[in-house]
């Protein structure tokens, strides 16, 4: 036991060098970035105010580009050639730095659209920043946008954490760089998405169009919340998605439950039976063949989420459960292929529910996959096990003829958006020498993790420009991200110049 | 085989007199109240004209008085003594016809009050009354109503099949006897009721209030659709009633699927698993002590029902069902116990639908219990079954503390409005002598039914006035109860005034 535990943490040790020299070259640096940030927190979060300030959702065309427009001058101020990538949808802002003789890019990911938000359900405009002492649902209180800031201090607006606190940090970490004179011995390009809370639909198309322009050694993606313990994580991929609407066909007419009950078929009861065919109770997915495609965690991934703090007791406690669903921890259930039902209809409940046999069932199922499922092969495996079950599957609502033809009816509508899952290798040099450099920026271990348990097409960037991806969060967990009051905790930002700087001088 | 089958045959053969006897009487005053029915068909369709002109929703407690008394005074009219029996709700109309020397009294049961209508959803306006040449949904045409009329014609309007036919075939009856010189030699007794739609909440304490006034030797109540087949029917009984609505609980918000699928309880999933524990898919019930107080059917019941012409091949078809939900006839599987999922709910489902784990999931379940459960057992042996599967049983939404300190837990509230079923033996002398008479009546021979399928509180006839109650449904099988366009056949009024007819003088 003990061999395997130093076994693994060995593969977790940087490849490179020597690990104490990067810890010493980080820490200096850090020192320096801090200081140049304690003496310019006003003006880094007035631009912060500034950017927040204009609307970004993706489909509100003029003001994307406003925000497409500020974002290239930003970028052009910090020597940065750039560009625009159009395609049907927002534009991408791209942006390049090259180092003289740098040898290797890094590409850093960040989206610059939010959330749609309803200005009815926030405390106060979705796009006016308005700081706080903490959080709304505490009952802190607003104060002017002044220095000194008090690091607990939240700024609150639609993408202050998902995704605009990531150009502001990187931004700020090039500055006090410049300001300290270093100079980063890295090439850096920037790519910044305007659809990503969209579904992304223009990104393959702008990726293949700009294959050559895109490349990099590797793609940091800058997006999605810390860890719940605040510790810095290293996330080297995300589940794939798709999902499925399915409705159970009862008698054409509503019937009455006295005349016909026990005789005719029950739609919501045959719905029910079906999806508790396809999933355990501790969530095992039962469909035959559905695990054809996956692959197993390897033993540095699995030593890495065993090494990574328990958050289970807290979550529990924070979100109101009594138990969990399964033993595992969170981050080892989440690794496993997920089939959620998200919703359930038929008939009505309470006051107006009524004596009758429905007609149909239909229940809605997100499906979250994990490496190497693909969409089309557990469409192919749920299609199966429907028509396993004894149930003709349609794709439209039956006939009349289909009815009395078919001993039972399940009609089918999949997802036109599903993709697959992406995870990088820890094994790759270069994410364990961001690792290293990660590891020695915080206060406390870095905490890598195999996958998260959210969806981004990122197999996309695997697809077309070839690059491994990490994804580097740095917005505080509980940042509100796509609900109202949407906000970055001031420590989390402060934290994400340093973590920046690390990376393009560390390098 | 063969004796047993000679046996149960004379089970259900008259104790009285001699059956032959019986049918030419029958038959001779049938032959004469059809031909004053013939020669009156003009004046009987213009006085049910007028009677379903009257707007009868409970509820609507003006015109429900006015419908009061218009039937009184066509009761009076034919030499009844009638009176309002009031209670908070629509009045009953009582009414009575003592005839000299009358050893027997027998009660005829009839609501007046409709269900609700939503005139929208109608060809006419439900209380305008339209005759037309068969169904709505066949395309037929509106016609004057004009005598001669085709027998396959029908009188929409609401409360034209359910229930305010038997009224006016009754009142028809009468007249044609008188015309021929006919005196009953049965004491009559009417009781109209003018909340049945709304639920009997007042029938109780009027039962309870005229207990010497309703005595009779036998209640018959006529109300419901007759068979499927169009052959005559008697039926013994109506299935009790009781439901529940059962929420599960989970998460105290809607979580991210991704991040805590597998892990957090999906209320969606524990619900149905709840469900599918409750029931078989063939409806078996498997809530342990549940059939504790079933009293079976006897072999005479079970007899009746096998003699009984199937309908199953024809309902397939009719109502759009590849397969039925067991291997039993329709009849007999509607005397077992049911257990029917008539609603469920939780998020959305098609393009509503969100990657969230649901903070609760909540089905509502409709009950039909047999003779001789009780709401309060059924209640019992389910929350024990509920609390056995693991789930803390609440009447509430759970607290904070709550959530936290139990595992999982079920929201159960019970229908306030539960009854137990009523079933009268097929071995009473006078449900023979009314099955000799019925089955002399018609074409073909009587069908005879323990219990249909439907639920009323006829267990308080028993209760509260100790009398035997039998149910003599009269209106067309696809009379359109409660529904849109409602109607009644006019060959089924004409059969029903010879019906009554044959009641009330073979007795």
């Amino acid at each position: 036991m003990k061999f395997r535990c130093l076994l693994l943490t060995a593969l977790l040790i940087p490849a490179f060098g020597s690990a104490s020299a990067v810890a010493d070259e980080t820490k200096a640096v850090q020192g320096e970035v801090r200081a140049w940030r304690e003496a310019n927190e006003q003006q880094i979060v007035d631009g912060f105010v500034e950017l927040l300030s204009i609307p970004n959702v993706a489909s509100d065309s003029a003001n994307i580009r406003r925000n497409a427009d500020y974002l290239g001058g930003l970028l052009e101020s910090r020597g940065f050639e750039t560009r625009l990538l159009e395609s049907a949808g927002p534009p991408a802002v791209y942006g390049e730095r090259m180092a003289e003789g740098a040898e290797r890019t890094i590409m850093i990911y960040i989206h610059y659209d939010g959330q749609p938000a309803n200005a009815a359900d926030w405390a106060s405009d979705p796009w006016k920043p308005v700081m706080r002492t903490g959080m709304v649902e505490d009952g802190a209180s607003a104060v002017p946008i002044k220095a000194p800031f008090d690091p607990e201090w939240r700024l609150f607006g639609r993408s202050s954490g998902d995704d605009k606190a990531p150009v502001i940090a990187l931004l700020a970490a090039l500055d006090a760089l410049a300001a300290n004179g270093h100079e980063p011995k890295v090439n850096l390009k920037v790519f910044l998405e305007g659809e990503e809370e969209a579904g992304s639909p223009h990104l393959q198309e702008v990726l293949a169009a700009n294959r050559e322009l895109l490349q990099a050694d590797l793609w940091l993606f800058c997006d999605g919340p810390m860890h719940q313990s605040r510790r810095l994580q290293l996330v080297y991929g995300v589940r794939g998605t798709t999902g499925f609407d399915v409705t159970v066909h009862g008698p054409a007419r509503p019937l009455h439950s006295g005349h016909y009950g026990n005789w005719a078929p029950n739609p919501i009861a045959e719905l029910m039976d079906l999806l508790l065919s396809m999933r355990a109770p501790n969530g095992e997915i039962l469909v035959e063949g559905y695990f054809d495609e996956v692959t197993p965690l390897t033993e540095s991934e699995q030593y890495a989420i065993e090494s990574a703090p328990s958050v289970d007791e807290l979550l529990l406690d924070q979100l109101g459960i009594g138990a969990a669903e399964t033993d595992e921890r969170v981050e080892m259930a989440i690794m496993r292929p997920a089939m959620n039902f998200r919703g359930i209809r038929s008939g009505d409940v309470g006051d107006d529910a009524r004596n009758a046999i429905q007609v149909s069932a239909t229940a809605s199922v997100g499906l979250r996959l994990v490496p190497s499922q693909t969409p089309a092969h557990v469409r192919r495996a749920i299609n199966a096990h429907i028509q396993a079950k004894g149930f003709t599957v349609l794709d439209h609502p039956p006939s009349t003829e289909e009815r009395t033809r078919h001993e039972r009816i399940a009609e089918v509508h999949w997802s036109e958006h599903g993709y697959p899952a992406y995870r990088a290798s820890m094994d790759l040099p270069i994410a364990q020498e961001i690792a290293a450099i990660l590891d020695s920026v915080g206060a406390e271990p870095l905490i890598q993790l195999p996958t998260m348990g959210g969806s981004l097409p990122i197999y996309l960037i695997a697809q077309e420009i070839g690059a491994p991806v990490l994804i580097l969060p740095v917005a505080n967990h509980d940042n509100n991200q796509h609900g109202k009051d949407e906000n970055i905790r001031l420590q989390n930002l402060w934290d994400a110049i340093e973590i920046y700087a690390a990376v393009i001088t560390g390098l």
